[in-house]
């Protein structure tokens, strides 16, 4: 499907971007043991040198960053207004934003997250948010809309990194088929039918056996759990087939740590890319 | 299991209150119609008269508020920073507050949600969440531990009232229970383990079968659903079985519709309160 008119879908935006800068997501995770090492307060204002800082050192050669929304949220309205200059501030350096909100609710309340993250007016707007899908995919209604109507994105959890994520993502379906590959084929059910490739997906590299099979989806891999998780590019190659092509790698703390000297994280940032 | 010193456990402090007040949870949910109804503009004064006009209005009759976070979060910070104080107000008029956010997530981020939401010093401190276990349950375990620590209740997503949730929910985990169940299960081995029954449900009256038996539960089940989306009283007894006496039963519409006038409101609360 092509349109003539209309925002430039948030895939087409991200593959141009990861052409020039690198297929890296960047984690910006301000926890504080990390505001610690960084030598702030954990407070507002640490808050802000570190998530701007880290922008400022790195923003123009990284192409995507994901602000964890937990961090920001931590601090009340104060914290949520430090995030808007975040998003502002990626927006300036011409890099991309997924929000990891992992929102997940149904009709008018889906909207309202919806209208947060995903619109042109909002003070939050990202380029994409991840999503939870524990009230079922189509829950998710509302921001699959927004984000089509509006060029951004959506990454919806299907297999998290974390252990304790099997007992409901590898759980049968009626049909037998596990949480984590239902979600997958109703996220590829919807990139066929817009032809937008609007929806990722959370994949987690720490699995030797992912238990599902994305080989065959359009949209963008979001794979956290690269490095300091344990996970290795060998082995997504290994586990996630030909979407391999289709894999986002996000990193946190094996970048944060390398701060808040801004050469030593610039020299991180490259490392990764080459490695 | 008995403690003599720590913070009022969050159960013991809601069934003193629905003791006196009833048990009904009304939801504040200000989605851009309501507030049209109301004769107010969809924007963050709008979003202020309508949440504290309502808290205002039957504060002292109602013994527990849902604040539905997605609303305040489409104004962004300013919508966070309205919801702060709504959360003052409710403090104020000696009712509770649950914080319907439906956070879940992993690690040092969960840690953040439960910060936010969770911890004696935060602006946007609740006296219960709403958490959802897509990434297990144990992956909420930061929350479950704030909230014991503090005072505080959690509320579990199990069994949501929309008809899209079944294909997560009712998936069959390695035992063949189904999600919910397991949730249910882990949840009530919470409550067992720590004696304080701050682990609560949340679960649907939308279902003429509920897929699960939450019989056995000890803590609190918020149930949305009765009213406007189509669940009776009559059909929670018959599908709760020995469990509806825990049942905090959540309305929203079939009061906010009554508004803005103070004594409809509080004549549509007295209604629900005695039927």
């Amino acid at each position: 499907m092509t349109t003539t008119d209309g925002p430039t879908p948030f895939r087409k935006r991200l593959d141009r971007l990861t052409a020039h800068r690198g297929a890296l997501c960047v984690g910006i995770d301000p926890h504080p043991p990390l505001l610690a090492r960084w030598g702030l307060r954990d407070d507002v204002d640490g808050l802000e040198h570190f998530a701007r800082g880290l922008v400022e050192a790195i923003g123009d050669r990284v192409a995507v960053f994901k602000p964890q929304v937990a961090f920001f949220e931590s601090y009340g309205a104060a914290g949520m207004a430090v995030l808007e200059r975040v998003l502002d501030d990626i927006r300036a350096v011409g890099a991309l934003s997924i929000a990891d909100a992992k929102r997940g609710d149904i009709g008018s309340t889906m909207a309202g997250y919806a209208r947060a993250w995903l619109s042109d007016g909002s003070p939050l707007r990202a380029d994409a948010m991840t999503l939870s899908p524990f009230l079922g995919f189509e829950s998710l209604r509302p921001a699959l809309d927004a984000a089509a109507a509006t060029g951004r994105g959506v990454y919806v959890l299907a297999r998290t990194s974390n252990p304790e994520g099997h007992g409901v993502q590898l759980s049968a379906d009626a049909d037998g088929r596990p949480v984590s590959q239902r979600i997958i084929d109703e996220a590829q059910a919807e990139n066929l039918r817009t032809g937008l490739d609007h929806v990722g997906l959370v994949l987690g590299a720490t699995h030797r056996d992912l238990g599902c099979d994305p080989g065959a989806v359009t949209g963008s891999l979001l794979v956290p759990g690269i490095g300091a998780q344990g996970g290795t590019m060998d082995g997504v190659r290994a586990s996630f087939g030909p979407a391999v092509a289709r894999v986002l790698p996000s990193v946190s703390r094996d970048v944060l740590n390398a701060g808040p000297d801004a050469a030593a994280l610039a020299e991180r940032v490259t490392r990764l890319l080459t490695s």
